[in-house]
């Protein structure tokens, strides 16, 4: 364990400073990508045709294959993932656009449930890691029960600990605490990390902790005496993997299945946690559920890009309408469709960016964690990266559901072919709003962080995602300034827009508290009666004031190539503007605003934006499919998979998409 | 056919007067309803399995032997369906509730072929209706080609006329003008009604006409010679309609087959037609194309009330957290939950009534085509409806379209199984948005209505939807008086409000387009750049304005029974406030709200409606699932069809959905 905090940030700077380097990070980029795409593109077992119908069972049963072949080619090994975090989003990124039901099936069993045990277990669960990593065992995550998901403290499966036998009893008391949408229970898991609260002998309940739950032989596949396992069927998208529910009859497990490392229970029965400060120990824990809030966000934006490429191409080759006399124009021509795509496009940008920028927050708090930091710093950075993830997972799983519903119904007809695959991307994005907690009530957990500025001081934030605050009330005094639609242009417009958005939603979130806590309401019901138009606002505004402003760090950076900055810094604005335009009666009703003029500045450059991005798109983009877009012709998807390992996660190398 | 006006108008206020009276529409509604439903769940045929995967071919196999199977039950005669028209569209529910892909296949032979026909055809065409209503012949509609959809005008399909044989020579000149789309031609048409430019022996080119052309032998559903028909493959949804496209080379059909109401070719080759006044004729056409929109405004509405069933009841009876020692609450308690769904279960209410309302004007309008009406009247009216429809589906659908997603979202996980069909309705639902015209499209339509309003002399409104521009400037003067929330409660508030925006965004896009070209740009350009926030902005508000006008109408109706007037004004207030705070920046900008009170007001407002609508939900509907929501259990999809025979299609008689 590294404890010297000067090293441990030394390795941390050298690190940062390497990835963010957009060079190096497009060479590892471009490499993994070609590998990865060459080698599944060049395996039988990885062809498809787009539109195809696949029975559900027989879908489970090639995706089941395509990730045994996953493990064979074993495209990223522990030690290359450790040493460059990078690389493995960049694996995640890949098998997503190939497809997310497979990719979920094969993370979900090496990530969720193998690094899982590896971190939050101890030296005595190394075999189900090196299980797990070889395929002798099929992992699972069952947290959620069927009558409880985003209330997690709710669950009510028990792990009761026999000293008699040195087993914890594993049980579900009734149906509803079935556990339920555990993906890879259906059919295959043979082991599963299953939440539960623990109970030591004095019949003291010490709250939810996990354990490893063999639940299927894995020679036969048959469940294991006491587990009732069920697969749940068909569902809207991801129909690949395979989610199951299973109930669990006091099942016995050894005391060392217990994942020990935030507490453990003695051989005679008595609990112990190596924590003191329960604060701490709860800052950790939030920032260690971080992670898959911050791959989603990724994930989410990955969809959208596919989703986009389709509609932008389409779009640029199909031609409809045009001036008296003259020949038809292409529809990404016509004002209207660039406003309809143009903004979800910068959007990708703006999160692409993001979504790495907060990872690599999560990589520097999981690097903490695993050096043991316990300091302060370390602890708010799990409370900051909790706060972040509970936001961003809604920003870019929402933004990504609009958009790829928007290129749906922009390349018309042709968009509801399930060859264009525009559907089945609706459909594996969807469940992005839900999974890892409902957007909206991890919002809560976003706006509770934000307030919790006005409890006494001011909040650590090791991430600076809120040092502006430090200027609450001169930001409250800001106003519009902007007075021609070139001013306007300016990513610098909507950042400072958003720092006020974000100052006048935390007062007035926290004076609706006030209030309804005068008119005698308790805590919950107080705050469950901010959350429309306050709380929730509020959460909204402060990620998208992160996301907007890091994406102008960028376009300013000294690092960044001269020659981008420009076409970046309009994507920027752009999405700032289009971001804002949202919030447009908060910054009115608060004075930030007021007139006529200002709004129509904000309109007419949004639109003056989408007519310059637009023309900056490269003609290749445009022409790749001809002259005209064919539908009957079934290469679309192979083009979009090949062309996305030179694609838009190149923000930094080339615009065209 | 009758031409005393009197007499016509006389017959016409008969049957409005008993169609608006709530009671006797209710009995209508109630028997075809039950009488339907109870038919569909005792055929075998027709039973299911929620959450069932079939695959592509069995299921259009399966809706083969539906549809076939609804020509024998013979639900409407097409003398019933002429003497009350409300049954036609309460079968369209009843059938659409089931499924919609097997609707739109059924009703695309008998309607959008056999009426159609009958419509446009004369005496000569009758064996085509009779065939097709004892599906001897299966027919379709080839309109869309594959590089055309919504400019129609722009269709290269040929039809040549050869005076030597007395036949039409039916052409595609390349793929690009392959007919495509076309609900029925994949399998199983046998005739279509393909719409060509007409041309005479001295090569002159008529336009667009419709003409019969049979495409596959009836007995073997072979391809006839010179007909390549083919399958267009999966779809986001309705794949039980299998959508296909047809290449025409040279088929020569009958000179009678020319569907020759509005215009025919002599034996010789002269074209002429009965319209003097080639405006009128405009106007007449564009009125009988509206019926398919309008009916396509109910059917989402009827996909929302699918949608809304599951979700209310979903949200009555999950628990999840609560006051600190207490039990955890239903979600509907919310305040969240309640902002998310309780405004469009309003929005069902206010479409719903809409939607009955145009009907009401298309079959008018219809009544007035078939007994030959050549007024001015009726021509104006042909426009009118013609604005109505081009705004009233993109509102449809689009409501829908978001609040199936968001009924999707609300019920978290469980609203991702395909069981609780949230994922059929949605993919049912979004051809909505583009077939009978993109929606983005089709508002031009509209706003170009509306603008026509600043060209010489005010709009004739025979339906009297633009009736209050009369009061222009008066309307622009006005001001939001409402000092508070409860003020705010009624919807004469939004009724004002969307009269001032309706004429405030007239005028604005007047300038716009004035503006564009003073610039110099020419109409159509000067048209594309007014689009958005302009004319785009202006066609929405007029629609959603006519809308709850409506629906305000009906809760001051004296008719309306006095006990129902309370809560139907609260779910327009609803309604209509909801709506409105999409438009709060351009109510800002033009000084009709100004300072912070205005918009606090109406999210207030919006707060406290939605709460208390939820109290009003009987709590019958809350408890029909059981204290608890089970997924596993398939009884789902039944108890909404039948309920539905109760249901909030009967919105004068009880809240309860």
């Amino acid at each position: 364990e590294v404890t010297n905090t000067s090293q441990r940030n030394k390795l941390l700077w050298q690190k940062e400073a390497k990835l963010h380097n957009s060079v190096y990070m497009y060479t590892v980029f471009a490499s993994v990508n070609q590998h990865v795409f060459t080698t599944l593109e060049n395996d039988p077992l990885f062809a498809r045709q787009p539109g195809e119908d696949i029975p559900i069972e027989k879908k489970r049963e090639l995706t089941f294959l395509r990730v045994k072949q996953l493990f064979r080619y074993n495209f990223l090994t522990e030690e290359e993932a450790m040493a460059n975090p990078w690389k493995s989003i960049i694996l995640t990124d890949c098998l997503g656009m190939y497809d997310l039901g497979m990719s979920a099936k094969y993370f979900l069993s090496i990530g969720m449930f193998g690094r899982t045990v590896a971190s939050s277990g101890s030296s005595q669960h190394n075999k189900y890691v090196e299980n797990t990593n070889d395929m002798t065992f099929f992992g699972c995550f069952a947290l959620t029960e069927l009558s409880h998901g985003s209330n997690s403290r709710a669950m009510r499966t028990t792990a009761t600990y026999d000293p008699s036998t040195q087993e914890f009893v594993i049980h579900s008391p009734d149906f509803e605490a079935a556990k339920f949408w555990v993906g890879n229970l259906g059919k295959t898991a043979t082991h599963a990390i299953v939440y539960a609260q623990l109970y030591t002998p004095d019949k003291v309940c010490h709250g939810l902790h996990s354990f490893v739950v063999p639940v299927r032989d894995p020679k036969t596949l048959l469940s294991l005496p006491g587990v009732l396992v069920g697969d749940m069927g068909k569902k809207l998208g991801q129909n690949g993997l395979e989610n199951g529910f299973a109930l669990f009859h006091n099942v016995r497990i050894p005391r060392e299945n217990l994942l020990n490392r935030t507490g453990d229970v003695t051989p005679e029965g008595r609990y112990i946690t190596p924590f003191k400060d329960s604060n701490k120990r709860f800052g950790a824990s939030l920032g260690a559920l971080s992670g898959g809030r911050v791959s989603i966000t990724r994930i989410a934006v990955v969809n959208l890009k596919l989703a986009m490429t389709v509609a932008i191409r389409f779009s640029a080759t199909r031609r409809q309408f045009g001036p008296t006399g003259k020949g038809e124009i292409p529809v990404l021509e016509y004002q209207l469709q660039q406003w309809r795509l143009i903004p979800y496009l910068a959007a990708i940008y703006a999160l692409d960016h993001f979504a790495k920028s907060i990872f690599m927050n999560f990589v520097e708090f999981q690097i903490g964690q695993m050096m043991g930091d316990k300091s302060d710093r370390q602890a708010e950075m799990g409370r900051e990266i909790h706060a972040i993830g509970c936001a961003s997972k809604p920003l870019g799983s929402w933004t990504a559901q609009r958009g790829i519903q928007e290129c749906r119904e922009a390349c018309g007809g042709h968009g509801y072919l399930a060859m264009n695959r525009l559907g089945d991307l609706r459909d594996d994005n969807d469940p992005n709003c839900t999974y890892e907690g409902d957007n909206n009530v991890l919002l809560q957990q976003t706006s509770n962080y934000l307030l919790s500025w006005f409890h006494g001081s001011r909040i650590e934030s090791p991430l600076h995602t809120v040092d502006f605050l430090d200027d609450y009330q001169k930001i409250l005094e800001s106003r519009f300034t902007p007075t021609t639609m070139e001013q306007c242009m300016d990513s610098a417009v909507p950042v400072a827009a958003y720092k006020w958005l974000v100052c006048f939603l935390l007062g007035e979130s926290q004076k609706r508290l006030e209030q309804q806590r005068a008119l005698g309401k308790g805590d919950f019901e107080a705050h469950n009666n901010s959350q429309v138009y306050y709380c929730r606002s509020l959460a909204i505004a402060y990620i998208e004031h992160d996301c907007l402003q890091k994406f102008h760090d960028l376009t300013t950076d000294q690092d960044t190539p001269a020659g981008l900055r420009p076409v970046l810094s309009k994507l920027c604005a752009l999405y700032g503007l289009w971001s804002l335009s949202n919030h447009m009666v908060t910054l009115y009703q608060g004075n930030y605003l007021s007139g006529r003029k200002p709004a129509e500045l904000v309109q007419m450059a949004i639109l003056t934006l989408c007519s310059q991005v637009q023309k900056h798109l490269s003609s290749s983009t445009k022409a790749l499919l001809g002259p005209h877009f064919r539908p009957s012709q079934t290469k679309v998807t192979f083009i979009i998979s090949s062309d996305f390992r030179l694609g838009p996660t190149m923000a930094c190398i080339s615009i065209s998409i």
